[in-house]
């Protein structure tokens, strides 16, 4: 027998199938939103109802945008000789956030991954080496993930990059600030005394 | 500047008022729907828009519900003579998906909890005496949690049920199954020394 009803239930099982969200936390969220003010819930449907509507991808750096160009894209400011590549929106947000980047970048959307079938053709690494020879940049700074697919991606790329000229860069690896050092993996350790710099 | 395009950053914003969502959560939720079938994007907003329309409390148990009153409430093969108090519908489901209760329910919708403010007012207390007057039940299963807040509601509405001679139970504490021994609390432990039973 239904214990719960039918919209309260419809909404559970269309949050359950969010990453991240088991069945209790769906539960306490359908009731949570079942208390809240109705402007709110109206506001968050709405959100999520018109998400995909004004949404493209840039054409230049492959951001999702709802300008094309995006705006960092169309920043006159922006220093047009280095390019960052990253693997997803996100990572533009996070290194945005530093405030220390001034150069474009390019989402490849992905990472190469065979595991789960996901080969160069399905990246946005086309676009990135149509963009190379019509903008000439003279630094390409991969800032995929340092785990083992960010790695690989970043090695096929540099390869089909390098024949170029144009200067290659990698994020520097070392130990996180704030870290611990008795509690860095040795990995992360050798990395850090191997780019040990001076000061 | 603004790195992540309107609607996005709209949906991150609505997600990050929801309990248990952080904005890096938010974030991950956000850029998981963008990526999403459209199809089950528009469930998800649909879900959520309507889940306030179309649900009442049940005149009897205060259940929320559908149809009043609800399907427990209307259902013949239910043992009207005992009552379970709860604190939230979610208990209700908890309780069900056991199996082994036929009685009725009540929905307190809350405890009292003096430091929120919440008194015996704010719950569905009322109705629950006028139900038992009406229905002149013989039992009340005082199901509320085993926390202070849970434990003072039991005896505040033990004190007001005891007068009209029905039998207040409340659920037994003990050992979970499954638990360890060794890592249960001495409060807990105590509780399952006192409650021991002949096997």
């Amino acid at each position: 027998m239904q214990t719960v009803a039918e919209p309260i239930q419809r909404l559970i099982d269309a949050l359950v199938r969010l990453p991240g969200i088991g069945p209790k936390s769906a539960s306490r969220l359908a009731f949570y939103l079942l208390r809240s003010s109705a402007d709110q819930v109206q506001e968050l449907a709405g959100a999520i109802g018109e998400l995909q509507s004004n949404i493209v991808y840039c054409s230049r750096c492959q951001n999702l945008t709802q300008t094309d160009p995006c705006p960092i894209c169309s920043d006159p400011g922006r220093d047009a000789n280095i390019v960052c590549v990253v693997e997803e929106p996100l990572d533009v947000v996070a290194i945005e956030r530093t405030g220390v980047f001034h150069g474009t970048y390019h989402v490849l959307h992905g990472v190469i991954n065979p595991v789960e079938g996901i080969g160069p053709e399905d990246l946005r690494i086309d676009a990135l080496l149509a963009r190379q020879k019509k903008e000439s940049f003279t630094e390409v700074l991969i800032a995929t993930n340092p785990n083992m697919e960010g790695e690989a991606t970043a090695m096929y790329l540099a390869r089909l990059l390098h024949p170029s000229g144009v200067r290659v860069t990698r994020l520097a690896r070392g130990l996180p600030v704030g870290g611990d050092l008795e509690y860095a993996d040795e990995v992360t350790l050798s990395r850090a005394l191997e780019g040990r710099r001076d000061i």
